[in-house]
């Protein structure tokens, strides 16, 4: 049976909404085998570079996030039909990553992202990295969407919710 | 006066640690002015490339990374003094980083790296990037002093422990 | 029996260097529809990343070599079938790069690989992009082998070299 | 007077490109003391970053092209004098790299750049990049004057013009 310790927080009012979202990232931690049954989420295979290597002989840790980037290219499609920059939507709030295990060059590696909390104007998502079926990182990311144009942020459409929602990350999936 | 919430977390005992963690990273959140006063701290000057901006216009999301790890250059000499990667030491466990403002081409541009937290084996910094004194992202970086070689982590040995202590972010400066 | 061509060039002194790049580029430039009918390439499908484009709003120039780099993995693996870098061989002696046209985000791109000659230690590539079948990025790049422990460049073995006449880029085809 | 130089070239035709393309390198490459006693380029200082590096353990061939990139930045405020990319004017043509040593992450770098020739609408440039006074690697970049907005090539300024003269690359000094 798993521990459970217990302790008291005091926050100030103007940073709970942050507060609540980092214990969901603390939450993440202990789901176990994260993307087991998981299968609504978006995938994208990478073939490692040696330009994405460094010296100590391991994909660098620069990349990951430029990997995860990658991985989100279908949700910017949807914010972004056209792809183009002056309809830009998407911009990043937030990024935590954590490093697991080594990437190797010479094998092709997957990203998965997963939909994790949909707010009003601002998504978060949930990723990994896995090479081999071994988690090599995970991490969120907090997106708004803004209108670069207009210099402000809007509510998700409805229709992009609903799209979203079908890449949700359950977390009562065992 | 600030309003102040609290809130009984329940949290696994294996998770208890970084839970801690994660709420210090919410405390820096509203530490006033965080880089005033603080001048213990490594200070690298960035000139941003064409090449780190994005299509929206600034520089790319994927580029904070790349700048956090750039001004750490003088902690990973601290731990390998002659820059070699067959005797590497520091190994990243953990990044976050919030997004708080655009950072232009063509402006000089400032990476802070603090110490925050020394640990037995491992080491935290809280990071900054700011353009034209604006603060434009900060962060912090989990590391741990790992023998590549040997392939284990390894006690902070003294002298490098008192080195860093020199470079400690205080919570306590106004 | 090999064909030998001769050409007298007149330039002036100060335009000599440029115009003898202008004249090898123009040479590659102009045949015939250049990847029609050659097959035995090397292909690799690149999905574009936000962090690869620039302010101006296309992928950056610095990108393209990376890409090329991308596309001679199945090279790099002729050389160094456990992909490890302490058996690394192929080291770069020289890069050209013809930038033709746009890339944009948001398109699937292929990178296509030929061996255009093969020296004794040597090697060199020709190599396209291409983007919705219009020429964006061409050029070449120069390869030796190098025994990295030795520390000295070696013949490329005849298994090795059988394998590369398979892509060969042929000037014959129309 | 312009001095005029006259070659009678025979080669086979598979040589041929790249036989003019070796010429070209040797031209440049036997300048006696390249940099020597040239004083009027742009100089960046770089310090390499570990994601720099790749695999083999040193700064990988990829970063070349940045970092030349990187030392062009007072010729593109020079064309473009706000740094903003709704002005910019500089598109690449060509570049072409010589890779001549390696270059190690843990000492500062040295990139050079000159104006080699100036062109109607176009420019060229020669560039260096020395660590510890050796000369790591050396190359051509070939850049249009072209106005984004209009989309269309256009002359030099004359006020440009003459900022570009005062970094030319003299042939004649030793």
């Amino acid at each position: 049976m798993k521990k459970i310790r217990t302790i008291l927080v005091s926050v100030e009012e103007a940073d709970f909404g942050l507060f609540l979202r980092l214990l969901q990232g603390n939450l993440l931690f202990h789901l176990p085998n994260q993307s087991k049954g998981q299968k609504n989420m978006f995938k994208t295979i990478i073939e490692p570079r040696v330009s994405e290597t460094d010296g100590v002989g391991h994909i660098n840790n620069t990349t990951i996030p430029i990997w995860f980037e990658a991985g989100r290219n279908k949700l910017f499609k949807l914010f972004t039909p056209d792809s183009s920059f002056e309809n830009w939507k998407m911009i990043i709030l937030n990024m935590n990553v954590d490093y697991v295990d080594q990437i190797y060059f010479g094998k092709d590696t997957e990203v998965y992202t997963w939909v994790k909390r949909i707010g009003n104007t601002s998504l978060e998502l949930y990723e990994e990295i896995r090479q081999d079926n071994r988690l090599c990182a995970k991490g969120t990311a907090v997106y708004v969407n803004h209108d670069v144009k207009k210099g402000k942020s809007e509510v998700i459409p409805e229709d992009i919710r609903s799209e979203l929602e079908k890449h949700r990350y359950s977390e009562n999936v065992e």
